[in-house]
């Protein structure tokens, strides 16, 4: 779904600071696929999977490398750094509530969590494995996974199909209700302070939940694989466009090689910002103050004044976790001839 | 210390299969300096920065990448690597049970667990930190860590040494009593099998125990910083150190500069060896078994049969776990300014 900001606000009607009652707290589940029902066995497989480095081409890097579900979900680089000191173009996304997005990956070249946790493992930049056989290969040789799989979805074959569904399993379980904007949403008004609720009224007022709109501050809520994309940067003589080089990467056009996709992208989660500096695509901008700046002015062509930024920010970091306690995973051993 | 191995096995009097009551179990509990008591604030706190990769120059690499206690406690590769994809000459020792050896590092170049923590910190080709003030600053600039500790060591000051210590506290907790040999040691006979007990026999009557005593089967327990020292190889003209270049590294020698201590190692524990293929300080043995016909060989001038190798390895496969649950840490967010 591609839509331009202005014309997405009054479609949505979002944009009003009197449409208090459509303030949305997020689910206390992620949603799951016919196919992929969330499980416990699932998820504990998931998280093993996840924080297996052995589906790494050097045996170093997980998902958990890039995406430190200790931290923000992300990696706190500008852009990710793969095997060997390799790096991506891109800034990691964070994990936390990805599975409340109808699209993965900045770009959406990924339908679900499930096609998504398929990519790195081959990319040459991230993990590295030759192929994606390879890397079932890797954790078919460790004879501790065949029970878990067996466990999770009734046979022990080991394949990418059942190794991506664990992941997105556990993936669906990294989730953040119950911030403080929940609480407010869910009906508890002394959960923001003053200067708070002034930020909610002024990112409403401002025009944000054009685009920023639903529980997760991401659009609204889509069928799995539509994905809600937007231009960024919609006003190009924004200083901040040369500035951070904000339209050297032409987003989703890489994906569709159509020109009318170039400089869209998924619209990003705002949960959880304090813990995903820095921002944007390419990582180039380092403050929440001035990513804020950075969207008025790009997106909205409007320069907000420092009390309305810092009105904002406050605003913001109300949809900072809380994060749920994890156990860590036990992996099994690693056979000594499969990392050279 | 520096001593030859049969000179050891008759100064010990652990090389005998009659000498039952001198297997020990080990202790629940590992013994910690009188200036760095282990406290649970200090171990939270060690904890979150055993897994912080905000203390290596590029953000990706944590005490917790090279030293995975979710597995082995170490990293599953013949050599690590540090950031940029850069590789070290040496196996990465395990860190579970470090806390019950009197000198860290392969070479014993570190006294202690606070001093070995500082090591990898500023190392080039680990961290790769310009110098190690320059990760408490990193540390520092997360202001969410000094209460911590303050908590931890009545002082908000964040420092080389607290960082040390708070580490090592944490690193005395990753030890694991209650193998099923630790069960057998403490007078439990049915926890081991028939071969298991061949194999322990077979173990002490071939002359391991000459050098793997103790309750963590690496030597006698001495005072911290004192080393208990093997040269690895023993027999030079065992085939084995030329097929797996046992000798290229001079061990001890790189770190006192004395022609003596040319390939001397520290002797290291046996425990949980199923978890940390593949073995030796330049990681070129893949398979237990092959491991045990190298040690024989080269240290005890000994050919093993299949049934004794096999018997040994069922033996080595008791002193395995069991790893304490544990939960995960969770991170201060990443200032937006720390990683370039």
């Amino acid at each position: 779904m591609r839509l331009r900001p202005l014309a997405t606000s009054i479609i949505l009607g979002l944009a009003s600071t009197s449409a208090m009652a459509q303030w949305q707290a997020l689910p206390e589940q992620a949603p799951a696929p016919a196919d992929n029902p969330t499980t416990a066995d699932k998820v504990e497989l998931g998280k093993m999977l996840f924080f297996d480095p052995r589906i790494s081409s050097t045996g170093t890097i997980s998902c958990a490398s890039c995406h430190n579900v200790m931290e923000g979900g992300d990696d706190h680089r500008p852009t990710s750094m793969g095997v060997h000191g390799l790096q991506g173009g891109r800034n990691a996304p964070t994990v936390w509530n990805a599975a409340f997005l109808s699209t993965q990956f900045w770009d959406g070249r990924a339908a679900s969590l499930e096609d998504q946790a398929k990519g790195p493992i081959a990319n040459p930049i991230e993990m590295g494995m030759p192929s994606l056989d390879d890397a079932v290969g890797r954790i078919a040789a460790m004879p501790a996974y065949a029970p878990l799989f067996k466990r999770a979805f009734g046979s022990q074959t080991i394949d990418a199909d059942a190794i991506a569904k664990a992941i997105a399993a556990y993936e669906r379980t990294l989730i953040t209700p119950g911030s403080a904007y929940d609480r407010f949403a869910a009906g508890d008004a002394s959960a923001l302070n003053e200067q708070q609720k002034r930020g909610l009224d002024t990112f409403a007022a401002t025009g944000c939940t054009a685009c920023h709109s639903g529980a997760n501050f991401s659009g609204p809520p889509l069928p799995v694989g539509t994905g809600f994309f937007m231009r960024f940067p919609t006003f190009r003589d924004s200083p901040y466009v040369a500035k951070y080089q904000l339209d050297a990467d032409k987003g989703r056009e890489t994906v569709t090689g159509k020109p009318q996709d170039a400089n869209f992208w998924r619209v990003p989660s705002l949960r959880n910002l304090v813990y995903t500096a820095p921002y944007f695509h390419n990582g180039s901008v380092k403050s929440l103050p001035e990513a804020v700046r950075v969207m008025a002015s790009t997106q909205l062509n409007k320069q907000l004044g420092d009390n309305e930024v810092a009105d904002i920010v406050a605003f913001l970091e109300t949809l900072g976790g809380p994060f749920p306690a994890q156990s860590m995973p036990r992996l099994p051993p690693t056979p000594g001839d499969m990392l050279e």
